[in-house]
């Protein structure tokens, strides 16, 4: 198996991104090809003695960065001889030479150019980025988080869809149970968008279990999540910032408290690592663009070789799960079931 | 100054309800008209000693619950001779012989009968519903957080005029800077309805600092934000249960462990109390509904008598700054300028 690693994504590229990659072809017994600007990563993976370890240099000149958006983007993310490395690293994948694409870059980016150089799967309208959310009781699948701000009805059937594969094969989750993202838990609540999908899941045959409350999808009373990317990414940005508030707040407030509690702050400092890993999107490593035709996998640009290697770990898990056929397979049945 | 209060709000009403109705009579000075069945509150009343306290009963037979929706609580809402409480407590500040109307009771029916008693000010659409968020800073004023789950930009522009007033007003802030919750900082970045809102904004010749996401939020880079009540109700719902999950893992992890880590647990508990303390929205106490023709608080459910007490100081000040008229005129002033 052979895994596309973006070598210029993360925002400290490229030496996380090598020893990431370097790691899952030591640890996965996957081969791990780091496209970027051979130039920047020979030194780097020398460095790191690569020894008899499966990786190898595809080479890009170009990368993308935060920089590149809207019309500028999409020319970049289009073009047949785009150079950069999320184009490469994708085409590879198109052409059957890897099996999956994995990247730490702008998420906008790696979706703008996974949308126009692989399109879609046949009958799917929008992609959707599905990371995973950790919950009281084990973790939960979330889309849409950001690709699609506007969303109509029957893209949030099509989230489901895909979302319930993904946690059935990737997961191993069986027969998922599907939430609606709501105001209210009761049939009825929720903005027009919510009212006009709920009926629509109740009749697709998932196992839909109704409306639910960001305090639910925490107490873990869903596997699947859907909602409309707005909102979505309102859910994960708003959760990320009052984990980091609150153990910033205690590392802070500790540090500044007199020798007994800061004794105290280090007797339960394991504690507290142990709930911000828990809660630390960089232990699922990377998110998946669900519903494109190739497997990509899109992390946090914060991400460090930890981060990198776990990504690189969910993408062979997806490639050897067939996720991808699955889709295919998934998104024709609804759509004939119609 | 009087404050009418419901006093089978709260979801141990009465008690909470009378304890901090009373101690609010007692430390600001204001008379307090406990708003419910007589019956169940006399007995109350009296064994809490009320002494030469400033707090009297208003009888209302009936109370409104959390079954109480759609069109069965319109029609409770409405009726002229209804005599639920918050129906009851609403009327004496239509009358002019209370100031303003606080509740912990269901907030959809709490606004539901306010919208419908009391109609809104001329020129407003939607009342929104404005609590105050914790920030690394200070605090910030966000609306609507529920009570309108579909809005239009003009909404959102009268929630961010009825913003800047109550936080200048109320909470002190000089030119307030209004913020824009998005998925993204820069302008363009949103769904439809903030990419429509934005350009309305920067024209309004308010302070609007721009798109913000839950992250600046949560840093202080605004006073008031404007968001649709869904989007608002996610980020009050998402905030709130990841808050209460990692304290929670942090108490129950610390129980389960070896006994120096319990002890590192009692050392740090005043520190994570405070940090408790400072998200927890009963320190606030109730949030206005902005834009209806009266001055009305809602607070949390599982208030306790300090948060009603609370409360009930919030809408003192509210009164005592003439946060009322200052709307009415504010409201006026930005249509006559359209």
């Amino acid at each position: 198996m052979k895994i596309a690693l973006d070598a210029m994504g993360s925002d400290r590229h490229p030496r996380p991104d090598v020893e990431g990659g370097l790691a899952a072809a030591r640890e996965y017994g996957v081969e791990v090809l780091l496209v970027g600007n051979e130039s920047a990563l020979g030194p780097v993976l020398e460095e790191l003695h690569p020894g008899s370890a499966s990786v190898r240099i595809v080479h890009a000149p170009d990368a993308l960065t935060m920089e590149d958006k809207g019309l500028a983007l999409a020319l970049k993310a289009k073009r047949k001889e785009a150079r950069n490395s999320m184009a490469v690293g994708i085409d590879l994948v198109r052409s059957g030479e890897a099996q999956a694409f994995v990247t730490a870059g702008n998420t906008g980016a790696a979706a703008a150019v996974a949308y126009f150089r692989m399109g879609t799967l046949p009958g799917v309208e929008r992609p959707a980025l599905a990371p995973v959310f950790p919950t009281k009781r084990g973790s939960c699948v979330v889309l849409d988080i950001g690709a699609n701000p506007d969303c109509k009805p029957e893209n949030l059937v099509q989230f489901a869809i895909m979302g319930v594969i993904y946690a059935e094969r990737v997961r191993g989750v069986p027969q998922p149970r599907v939430g609606l993202l709501s105001n209210g838990e009761e049939a009825g609540k929720g903005n027009q968008l919510i009212k006009d999908t709920y009926p629509l899941l109740a009749a697709s045959g998932l196992n839909f279990v109704g409306n639910l409350e960001p305090k639910e999808l925490i107490a873990g009373e869903a596997d699947v999540v859907v909602t409309d990317g707005f909102s979505g990414n309102i859910l994960l940005k708003s959760s990320e910032a009052v984990a980091k508030l609150i153990l910033e707040l205690m590392r802070e407030r500790i540090q500044a408290a007199p020798p007994w509690v800061k004794l105290g702050g280090l007797l339960v400092k394991p504690t507290v690592s142990g709930i911000r890993k828990m809660l630390d999107p960089t232990e699922e490593g990377a998110a998946p663009l669900l519903g494109v035709d190739g497997l990509v996998f899109i992390g946090h640009g914060r991400s460090d070789a930890y981060a990198i290697k776990n990504a690189v770990r969910v993408a062979r898990l997806a490639v050897e799960a067939g996720v991808l056929e699955a889709l295919r397979r998934g998104i024709a049945a609804a759509a004939s079931a119609a």
